[in-house]
């Protein structure tokens, strides 16, 4: 079946939620949103493009950082309400320069940083 | 830091994403929403609890189909927005009883099924 963006469910703001994992390592890096321009732009491209709910534009991963994000695959949830990307993440995903978003654990009921800046 | 679930950020109807994680093969297997009880709940049981946003309801998985997540850790991204479960999943995690919901890849411009049915 040919693929069609608009085919997606997309929230009551347009958007869609798009989780990044490494390709080969299989870690998640982060979670961030995507409306069916950002899509389109993201499969064109190959580089991955959300859309910045905080500064309403779109957001070419790594623009500025130079911290890029290329497509590896895309992925369609059941419900076709949420994307997984298969991503080649040049340095770090996060904005602290932690490789993942997600360097916060839940440990014996205290939050604990499990990872560090590596950039 | 002790861990606060009010410190978190929901979004406008109180609910956070969280995302499900094979802990030990990586495997995204789906994203669902909690909210701060469900959140609560999951911890406190050990059992993972979303909120169903259709039934307007909590969902305890696994509760009627018997594919129950155990969470093994909690993680929290950078701006607290984003859960990332990793966890311990009895058979499917998907209602279509593909391990993982994801089953649905992008491939030359045309949607293509990578998953079958494990049960």
């Amino acid at each position: 079946m040919a693929f069609d963006p608009s085919s997606l469910k997309y929230d009551d703001k347009g958007l869609i939620p798009a989780i990044a994992q490494d390709h080969a390592t299989g870690e998640v890096l982060m979670m961030a949103w995507m409306n069916a321009e950002s899509l389109q732009r993201t499969i064109k491209t190959g580089r991955v493009t959300y859309w910045s709910r905080s500064r309403q534009s779109f957001w070419a991963k790594g623009e500025s950082s130079g911290h890029v994000q290329r497509l590896i695959e895309l992925r369609i949830d059941c419900d076709r309400d949420c994307l997984l990307l298969l991503v080649d993440q040049t340095g770090p995903a996060c904005h602290t320069m932690r490789r993942s978003c997600f360097y916060t654990a839940l440990r014996d009921g205290a939050e604990v940083v499990i990872a560090d800046p590596i950039a």
